[in-house]
């Protein structure tokens, strides 16, 4: 058997062993783990790495890293509407592409294989995704907030449905993406759960991200925003809630009856003082918690290892308990349980038959010395620069720290003079 | 006029402006900041790099690097009586030494040039710092109980203080170090104080880091961590406390009355669930506060930027205000306010006469993209390992991301070999 790629004496995470293992990769999917030399098209040596699934990416408004750092430290409202709207009115099909790409770059080169988006103009991110090779489930921000305003942008999802849902052998698949309780009318979340029926599509939504939100909710509906999400019957067709810092006890049996998603942000948490969410109960109810960077303009990058770095970390402080949310569990919640808060079987971790989504981590640096527990080393100890290699589907996005699908200069001139233009506009 | 260093074209982030600027450096200190040319016996090419002050770790434990990623998630006192204190036990000079220098290694390679260090075997910690030529502020971690216990640490440390303070031109520095109101009696740290007088020394000391360690306190002696600490006479010495996570308006009345100076651990009190401290009260009441991380049993790293980052995090979330502690303020805690709290004068930013102990940033990784505000970016973006160039004293440590005064592999074996050790012991 010759193997499209080999990687060859790399240490696994998975089997956190100390040993060093052969993995060979074909058509698209990790073929073979053991200790046999095997022989493969391409051979990466894996000498002192260590090998983690990709990161998967659970919540992101990718082309926002055209904002990056434009607006920091403002209270919430000041910022939307005097410096994240205007720019985001001039917003044009090349902007987003351009900081999509950007903003992929981002990720792929931090170990992240996959990411789930709500955006506008979404053609252009899911070309992006389409040239870089990354992994992307895609879904346009639909806002009303009536039912009127809204019907364009449930079409818009739908076209990006019909036109990306699938493509690339499957790498991109596509979600409809009401916004937000306070940005749609139940009548257009009903629509929208009726639409997405009808295309056989899921969910993906920011729910109960502030106190401000639910209390508002309540008042207006007499609900908490995710019962809302329940009756207008979202949750029927596969949800991926991302924020969910506010769910109260009810909440939370309601997103376990209905398999509801998490997709758990603690670093835009934090930045825009939105609070911390209860990870810990959704865990112990049984819910799948992935993790999300949101937008690079609330984080202000889209590094996962800090997110599960801060997901163990926030977990044990809002418990009191150093046990709670150990690294394996934080890894797992930014791999495994991301994959299938993204609803994509077979991805995740590091077996035979799954997906051939992984990065490799240079552990010659001095902070992965001693060489001790690897996942305690990875989830609290490494850099998201120790990754020096890159794939996806089998296929090789980064190698040596070098992009290979991407022309990362020509990326970073273009995303900054769009953002400039938008400043200008 | 020539420099020693010169380094040119890079940007100053205390300009924080876009522009680019000649720095030259002459005995130890920044003799430059200007646009002309100028002439040094070394040149350094700061084109597309960010020039930062080098960050000050105001308290950690650096041989406790030693023990990284050995035991995680466990409750406090399993951790310290099954693993940590076991290990302890069998430390020797020589694990002290290389663990120290690993430690070393890993902040200089993050950006790092001054820490302030509290452990045993400091003499080794003196050795490993006088050889790396890092900066560093040594105290001699000293527990009693009693009286009768604690006398031959404090000979210890006052023989430290001797033979250390000042040394390598300044760059080493000592104070004492009385541990913690719970593993000192009041009568060993009235002692403490007293010696520290006659020596002429200021103190570094845990204080108020658990809820449990301020209720003992106040049940044992009838105060709390920082009362005593004051009426016991080592505020009078000049004191840096580290951790006070839990401190009431007394408390903060009392330590700005002494111009007690904080090292805020974020990552560590996270880590082992001890709480969030109140930074943002301290600040409003004048206080100096410094950022450390602690050991790396208990970080897993000595990444100073991690620890600029949480902090306005996790201040934002306490406030429930997302001004608090913005990104320039959160860095000035990293740097000038971690130098003020170790009383080393004319330290922490790039002025000319100020001492050239600083780290040049790469900024062409997707992160820095678009080049917005450059106080956000480094505080919200950047990755430690964009360092690429580390000075102390004018002194070149690190350079194209290779160390000039450390055999890293020998380091990495060595300390490797230490801690293999002690565990086998």
């Amino acid at each position: 058997m010759i193997y499209d790629v080999v990687i060859k004496n790399t240490e696994i995470l998975d089997k956190n062993d100390g040993e060093t293992y052969q993995i060979g990769i074909r058509n698209g999917r990790i073929a073979y783990i053991g200790k046999d030399p095997v022989i493969g098209k391409e051979t990466i040596d894996g000498s002192h790495h260590l090998a983690v699934s990709g990161f998967v990416n659970a919540h992101t408004h990718v082309a926002m890293t055209l904002f990056r750092s434009y607006a920091d430290d403002m209270a919430l409202m000041d910022w939307l509407q005097n410096r994240i709207w205007p720019m985001e009115d001039n917003l044009t099909n090349d902007a987003v592409y351009w900081g999509s790409l950007l903003g992929i770059a981002e990720m792929i080169r931090t170990g992240t294989t996959c990411f789930a988006d709500m955006y506008f103009f979404m053609d252009a991110t899911a070309r992006a995704a389409a040239e870089s090779g990354i992994r992307a489930v895609l879904s346009r921000g639909i806002t009303g907030p009536s039912l009127e305003e809204g019907r364009s942008r449930i079409a818009e999802n739908t076209e990006l449905f019909r036109n990306w849902n699938g493509h690339e052998e499957g790498r991109i698949t596509v979600m409809y993406g009401p916004h937000a309780p306070y940005t749609c009318s139940p009548e257009l979340l009903k629509a929208i759960a009726e639409e997405a029926g009808r295309e056989g599509a899921e969910i993906h939504m920011h729910l109960s991200e502030t106190a401000g939100e639910v209390k508002n909710c309540q008042n207006q509906f007499g609900k908490t925003p995710i019962a809302l999400a329940c009756d207008t019957g979202l949750m029927e067709r596969g949800l991926l809630a991302a924020h969910c810092v506010y769910v109260n006890e009810e909440d939370l049996a309601l997103m376990a009856k209905n398999h509801v998603r998490v997709a758990h942000n603690p670093q835009s948490n934090l930045k825009l003082a939105s609070g911390v969410a209860p990870v810990s109960s959704m865990l112990e109810k049984g819910l799948v918690v992935g993790l999300g960077t949101d937008g690079a303009s609330s984080n202000n990058n889209l590094d996962m290892l800090e997110e599960i770095r801060l997901a163990a970390m926030l977990a044990k402080v809002k418990t009191g308990n150093p046990k709670t949310v150990p690294a394996k569990e934080a890894v797992a919640m930014g791999t495994i349980q991301g994959a299938q808060a993204l609803g994509l079987p077979r991805m995740g971790a590091i077996r035979e038959g799954w997906k051939a989504d992984l990065a490799l981590y240079d552990m010659q640096e001095p902070h992965w010395f001693p060489r001790n527990d690897r996942y305690s080393l990875l989830a609290y100890a490494a850099d998201s620069h120790d990754v020096d290699t890159v794939l996806v589907d089998g296929r090789i996005l980064f190698r040596n720290r070098e992009f290979t699908t991407l022309d990362i200069e020509k990326v970073c001139f273009e995303a900054s003079r769009c953002a400039e233009k938008l400043k200008n506009h």
